[in-house]
């Protein structure tokens, strides 16, 4: 059994590197932080992420370096030790064939997709449990080593995370589709509102806050991560392609209604398909909405008593207009609860609707 | 001054029309209640949204029907009555349209939009503070008399509501952008996942499900809404496959990552452009991230903590990866109180992360 021993050494100093250092820190294991800038590593080791220098030669090295840079460093990387190598890049192909037109030998490289993040960049924004309870991909090409392949799944299972094995293809096709995909249909929805007029933000509700939320995200990093992924979305934005045109021939035709239909239908199944919270699907919960005055205090009190009913809240989400003097909170639970949750609320004073 | 005296006789007792009635029976006004189906004004009745049977002619007429038949009912009731006509469709363009075909006058007549809904459809999913706070748009057009305006301005303030004056052709390309647009769109992103194996849909995080989310709605209700306004949302979709191409074309050339940049820039722009709570934008807000262990109770000790530091929270979301046995709660709160939020949340012992 191959076991997690270290050192671990860490290239790549920003969010995931450090938050990987931190973790492995918990567990006492040694980590050696490489950076190309000083500054960050320093601040990294700082922060109790590891150290700048380790004497003694790593057994496995982590990438965690930016997209494009990541197949470059893990053949130098393959080359310079006897480690096993993975990388942390949320792409897997172009990686892979990056490092296979440097180096030669690949068996002792297994790539990794540790899926947790942050809106912010960088070490300072590190945290020990960030891959807590997280999905980790673990993506073993042909020639990977099994001991190699353990050795990945060690260090997910140290840093908290739950791991998920997939081939180079079928990983980079998911991302493409549950990530990349989603990315850009939201970036281009949202870059329609770059010349609206302020009047016509004013209708805005939280459907379109919710589609253009992702729409933030650092455009420089998105790029890379877009362009890494360039054959699998490709085909995905193909398929948009063929939908917007099939929606733009049967738009305003009365007779095309069933078309539009058909395409909406579409999106209904495929929503329905999202895993909510804890992978299970969002439909088998029950939303329950709570108004509420928008005081401070009033979330505690809704809570409070939502906790002395039993049940727990799976997920919520406040839904406001602009404008609006009170908020509506809508709760998730489990089905079984929702009797009770509704009882409790409305003896307590609040105004529920199911 | 034009008062609103009643009767106000609601045509389409569903949620709206419901809604509206049971907004107006809170100040006495007298609302005659009318659906093609006796059943579902029945119920209306019941709930107390109003009478089946009023002897006096309505001083106002409201059309709450289904989007397709707007146009109609509209001319109908301004042949039939002497009295003012307003709508509540999402759209408005189509059903002026659709009543000047079939009436001569129209000066009775006064669109209006309230910008308030649900998932839930019908009568008993109606409630009479649905449109406290919220926006309700009144789109004259350019042979509404003065004091029609007027009364559909009261309307709209009798049941709680903000109003916001545009013309009808400003209103549906309002409407395309911040509603239809982006709920196609959520669609087309969506509809890729219906074919996707389980495996791909294990790696889903926040970011699909909230683009994903709106896609959930009725398909054959959201045909009518985007085939009523086809105009506006053809000249966007247009835009959208402009860019679609560009993206499409610009993929994996590494001389286009420039390309991609300002394409993804762009939503960065239109992004922050989206009004948050009360029509402020989102950049005034702090978010604070507070790591949440998922047992009952939990959130009610939150926010019972937060509301002692003093702290409004304005909007909170909770991110939750599948699996994670924590979750994590992002509150936004105002610049001034995150300080003193932060500083007593970790002396109960939280894990905040700014």
């Amino acid at each position: 059994m191959t076991e997690l021993r270290g050192p671990v050494r860490v290239v790549g100093a920003g969010l995931i590197g450090t938050s990987i250092g931190l973790a492995l820190a918990r567990l006492g294991v040694v980590v050696e932080l490489v950076d190309a800038d000083p500054d960050t590593a320093l601040m990294a080791e700082r922060i109790g992420a590891g150290s700048r220098l380790v004497q003694i030669e790593p057994q496995l090295v982590v990438v965690a370096v930016p997209p494009d840079h990541v197949g470059q460093v893990v053949a130098e990387q393959l080359e310079q030790t006897d480690a096993i190598v993975t990388d942390a890049a949320s792409v897997k192909s172009k990686p892979l064939a990056d490092a296979a037109r440097l180096t030669g030998d690949l068996s002792r490289y297994v790539g990794s997709h540790p899926m947790a993040g942050s809106e912010r960049n960088g070490p300072l924004a590190a945290r020990a449990d960030l891959f807590d309870g997280a999905t980790w991909a673990i993506t073993p090409h042909e020639t990977s080593a099994p001991e190699a392949v353990e050795l990945v799944r060690r260090l997910a299972e140290a840093s908290g995370a739950r791991t998920v094995e997939l081939s180079v293809e079928d990983h980079d096709l998911a991302v493409a589709r549950v990530s990349h995909l989603p990315h850009l249909m939201s970036a281009l929805a949202a870059g329609t509102l770059v010349d609206a007029p302020n009047s016509h933000l004013q209708l805005s509700g939280q459907g379109v806050r919710d589609v253009t939320r992702i729409a933030a995200g650092d455009p420089k990093l998105w790029t890379q991560i877009v362009s890494a992924n360039s054959t699998a979305l490709t085909g995905l934005l193909e398929q948009i392609r063929g939908e917007l045109d099939r929606v733009l021939v049967a738009l305003g035709k009365e007779e095309a209604a069933e078309e539009l239909t058909t395409i909406l239908g579409q999106g209904v199944s495929g929503a329905v398909r999202v895993p909510g919270k804890h992978g299970a699907p969002h439909i088998d919960l029950v939303t329950v909405l709570v108004t509420i005055p928008d005081r401070p205090g009033q979330l505690a009190r809704l809570f409070a008593d939502a906790a002395e009913s039993g049940a727990n809240v799976e997920d919520l989400r406040i839904d406001h207009s602009p404008g609006r003097p009170v908020g509506e909170v809508e709760l998730a639970v489990k089905p079984g609860s929702v009797d009770q949750l509704v009882d409790v609320l409305t003896e307590r004073g609040w105004v529920v609707h199911r």
